[in-house]
């Protein structure tokens, strides 16, 4: 288990257009692509930088965990995702180091990776989103 | 005005020392170097993920901009970071967008760099710094 890239930082939004616009227009950066991911119940839109990505991610309704936090919180920074080559394996070492597991099991993300969050109880207040990316 | 990486993500914490522990014990990551930057109140420690770095920062007393988030919203990220070629130009750039600065000129930050913040109020309730690393 070693994350080999930090693969993208998730921001918050709750107007996707205005949020790639206020980005285009004051960092002159574009979305590479956008995505419903209809099981995460969002819509992201994946800017790259350097070797990362800016996910804006937007709720596809108010009854979802992004729209949940946006209620609680207001738009801001949301997660932080690691990139690793095996997510099972991951997930059984972060079990065995006592980390507080979301999804005991990984689930379908955007790009058709695998994904999995670990609790932000087990990382300084911080949601962080494991990502196997596949070819 | 353009940035060319995502330079990196920190993540405030209350205990440098319990962070990097954590880190460590969970991804198996360690931190490049640690570097205590007085001008803005805090230690900082700088682990290397991809081309980014995660930053984890503890604040150096209560009454200090890292202090104060501590005491209001719990440790968590706080800001992400953009490296850019021309941090001047940058400035300008955002204040013709109608960009709120926190920092009107670039002051010091950490690995001797030339930093600004910018407003969450400009972006989606996200902290924005720009970095300018020299060489």
């Amino acid at each position: 288990m070693f994350p080999y890239n930090l693969d993208h930082v998730a921001i918050a939004v709750d107007d996707l257009d205005d949020a790639i616009a206020a980005h285009r227009l004051q960092y002159k950066v574009e979305p590479l692509y956008r995505e419903v991911v209809e099981e995460q119940g969002v819509e992201e839109a994946m800017i790259p930088l350097g070797g990362s990505f800016i996910q804006l991610v937007a709720p596809l309704g108010p009854d979802t965990a992004v729209g949940r936090f946006l209620e609680k919180k207001g738009p801001g920074l949301h997660h932080v995702a690691y990139a690793v080559a095996d997510i099972d394996a991951a997930l059984d070492h972060l079990r065995a180091s006592g980390a507080e597991l979301v999804d005991e099991a990984p689930r379908r993300g955007g790009r058709g990776a695998r994904i999995a969050f670990v609790h932000p109880r087990s990382f300084s207040g911080t949601l962080v989103e494991l990502v196997e990316v596949s070819e």
